[in-house]
């Protein structure tokens, strides 16, 4: 189950690199339904608030006409970064499940552990490496072809 | 001057405090001028993301039609969470100038010290206490009314 939802954030990590961004994908579920989707839009929005998980949790309040995002579990290609962590936590999303790490920036394990903080008043259970080699290959390709396109 | 900026964010934190707002208010400042105002309208636009400290960042990103919000400055009238953090050190900002401590969620100093954490790759100088007594006055009020409104 899990994996078929990453499939879906993997498909929106695609239309980023398609566009020229890091391609990170995300899809929002509640009740066995996607109910919001996005990817990274940082630099064709000029905004690094732009994040796919911003984009999907804003998504997600407009839908349910609520801030609160109970009993919804976030699926992301790639571990949430600071900025998305703390909105996780806010908009009290109950899971999340990412695909591959984020070893210089990740805020869910790698640098920080900001969803199982127990000085917040709500933690969000997470499980890491759902589809890990897919959300890495994409991120890899983006990366290699930048190097070709900068050495061109 | 750091006074004359923060008078500027308890103005749009008196904005929220009029919508029913929790009132946290912001301003960002480049080459001594403000060029993003903004104020918490998480409630009224039932969205997490809506935090005054988010909202200014994409307001400044918006006018100078960058990410990268170089050379700018953050006046922002509570200490900012973990997610408002997280958005600033991304959005590269110069220094943020904050009114009152949030002992349970702040990410600047009180919880967490995000803004000069050295595993990421650009720290956030940051000072606390900028019309400390106003900054929290204004909150405090609010407390007291939704208080009252309740009893009644």
């Amino acid at each position: 189950m899990p994996e078929k939802f990453m499939r879906a954030a993997l498909k929106e990590a695609q239309k980023a690199f398609e566009k020229g961004e890091i391609p990170v994908g995300c899809v929002i579920v509640k009740d066995g339904k996607i109910i919001a989707r996005a990817h990274n839009l940082k630099e064709t929005k000029c905004d690094t608030t732009n994040h796919a998980e911003i984009l999907a949790i804003q998504k997600a309040s407009k839908k349910l006409q609520a801030w609160r995002l109970l009993d919804c579990d976030m699926y992301v290609t790639l571990e949430p970064c600071s900025m998305c962590a703390g909105a996780i936590v806010n908009a009290r999303i109950r899971k999340v499940y990412y695909g591959t790490k984020d070893e210089k920036t990740g805020a869910v394990g790698s640098v920080f552990n900001l969803l199982e903080d127990y000085t917040f008043n709500h933690q969000v259970e997470y499980e890491a490496g759902i589809l890990q080699q897919d959300c890495e290959d994409i991120l890899k390709q983006f990366f290699k072809m930048l190097r070709k396109k900068k050495i061109k």
